[in-house]
């Protein structure tokens, strides 16, 4: 069962539209949670959509207006994101530093006070179509499931950080976080009663195990960083640089005690055309990414894959022929479409319309 | 059995300037090569020189002179390193940047044709003494360990990467690679019959071992990125990253077939300042220290470290007290001081002389 891609945009656009955000907000914030859908991040896609209706009811998402600027040196800027969408806020973080960077070979930008950002990943096309290399990395200084190395008392968030590289084909889109697992991916599983492929945290006493109800025990276990209890110093050393990068230069986080869902985020974007040239950076990259490509797989029939060749094609088919989505995405909002007197979007076999960008337009 | 730090600091100045290095480069190969053996680096300090004045001697290594500049856009810039010796680069890297960093709030340099940088960590001071946030990032598209996540065949070095960030008392100085463990340490844990702690490589049809043998084998193995057979995505992700920031960026890497021991090098400084102000960053990153340190620890007795905390008491240490190489090092560099006729230090229970910098003075 597909739905057309701009159906579902559209959507969900009209649900954020009549619960008040102003301007272009509803349209990017409806295109990229489709689009983290369409690459496959379920969990971070319109699964996202009816927590984010509740928080504008509740008044902790901000409806309108402008981020407020606390500093600009040019390739450097902060901002205050006064509780704006975090979507909205960081695809207009990376087109501003995309083009910062064309002035000034760099961009970074740090944010304080967004609200959630969702997928990482969806904001690079933005950058990579343009020819840059860019960064996007995320914390939520509210709260924690991640502890130190060595630890059992969680202080950082997983802390996901997604790094787009342009190529002479398709991007490299990379998008990992700093612990082995999620929050989010924890919960889910808790709900199916499944379990971690791994021994992926740990007991408050710091045991580990692959029960994902440790994290909602009283007290409650954590998530083990990346390399885990092997070689866990390395994700600790992730989440050390992804919370300064988004709390240290926003100047806002966990020191301030905040409790309400939100991020600190950090943008980056390199223009590869500033230090050596387009050309040579794009020779690099093609070079590593075919000897990755062909490279001779580990397990017979698995072929190695480069990170975001699958979101890439997902992308591409759910524009061509439409989207299936995660079971429960849209019952989930089904409520609200009633409440705010927006029609759910109906399935069946087609593809979108040529003007939301789909390869092969098909009437429905 | 110790030697006095400005004792092995003007014993390897001494062996690197009659080798032929010109200005100021013996003396800041060494202070950084010295620095790394008293920061716990022990396979990436005096343990490099030998080969360095082997590379110097058969001309593999550059003698004098200066980077060219590639380009140079204030917060960006690229160096042709010309096979100069990569600590010194290094370190001149980050000391621009971080002059830079100061007019522009970032700084980002990428070094094409650089030598060998050593070890990673021990250029981070120089930045967060002065407040500043810095990332070092290395790769030597020369050769190969790590194959990408699912694949048998070597694409990238373990490609470390290093992070630096002020807090209010010792920097957390985190260094890092993007494979579970290094080309180093294999070939030690081979001459010494040891095994990796863990599954840590392939054999060349993808068994995971730990033995580090198979790297050596025809046809070789390879390093499993970070993360493992479990989640090496994450460091396969990281691997492609820096690889990119390293040759990309600098235009110059594996499709040009380069064969000589290198590397490709990335410095970038950030300037909390410009961001949202020096205090703010600074209580961000307090704050967060002091979670870690007073994290309850999985195991008792073990407390939780914050990254670089162990590598700072070993310099203050080793300033003071003096500085007790690895078995090997200096025997190794005997035949060197016979060479050249430089005296090899005589060891001795002192420390270093205030002028050296040491916190207590005491005369051999």
């Amino acid at each position: 069962m597909t739905y057309r891609f701009g159906d579902l945009v559209a959507f969900a656009a009209e649900l954020l539209s009549k619960a008040g955000l102003d301007g272009d907000k509803p349209d990017v914030v409806a295109r990229l949670l489709v689009t983290a859908d369409a690459m496959g991040h379920t969990t971070h896609g319109l699964a996202q959509l009816a927590d984010y209706l509740e928080e504008i009811e509740a008044g902790r998402m901000a409806r309108a207006g402008e981020p407020e600027v606390v500093s600009d040196r040019g390739a450097t800027l902060v901002w205050d994101g006064r509780r704006l969408p975090g979507v909205w806020l960081a695809a207009r973080a990376v087109e501003l530093a995309a083009a910062r960077a064309k002035a000034h070979g760099i961009c970074a930008i740090s944010i304080r006070r967004s609200h959630h950002i969702a997928c990482l990943a969806a904001f690079l096309p933005a950058a990579t179509e343009a020819g840059m290399m860019a960064i996007v990395a995320s914390s939520d200084p509210s709260t924690a499931h991640v502890a130190p190395f060595g630890g059992t008392r969680a202080v950082f968030t997983p802390d996901p950080i997604a790094i787009g590289i342009p190529t002479d084909g398709d991007p490299i889109l990379i998008d990992i976080s700093a612990s082995i697992t999620t929050a989010g991916m924890s919960a889910r599983l808790r709900r199916e009663g499944g379990r971690f492929a791994g021994p992926w945290a740990l007991d408050a006493k710091g045991r580990a195990t692959d029960d994902p109800n440790v994290l909602f025990a009283d007290p409650p276990g954590t998530l083990l960083p990346a390399g885990g209890t092997d070689h866990g110093h390395k994700g600790y050393g992730l989440a050390l640089m992804i919370e300064a990068l988004t709390q240290g230069l926003s100047a806002y986080g966990r020191a301030d005690g905040e409790t309400d869902w939100g991020a600190s985020v950090f943008v980056e974007v390199f223009d590869p055309e500033a230090f050596a040239g387009r050309a040579g950076f794009i020779r690099q990259a093609a070079w590593t990414a075919a000897a990755c490509r062909a490279n001779p797989p580990a397990v017979t029939g698995r072929p190695v894959r480069l990170p975001g060749a699958n979101a890439m094609e997902g992308l591409r088919r759910a524009k061509a022929e439409g989207l299936a989505l995660h079971p429960g995405i849209l019952e989930n909002l089904a409520p609200w479409g009633r409440k705010l007197d927006v029609a759910v979007p109906k399935p069946g076999p087609h593809g979108c319309s040529p003007a939301c960008g789909g390869a092969i337009g098909a009437a429905d």
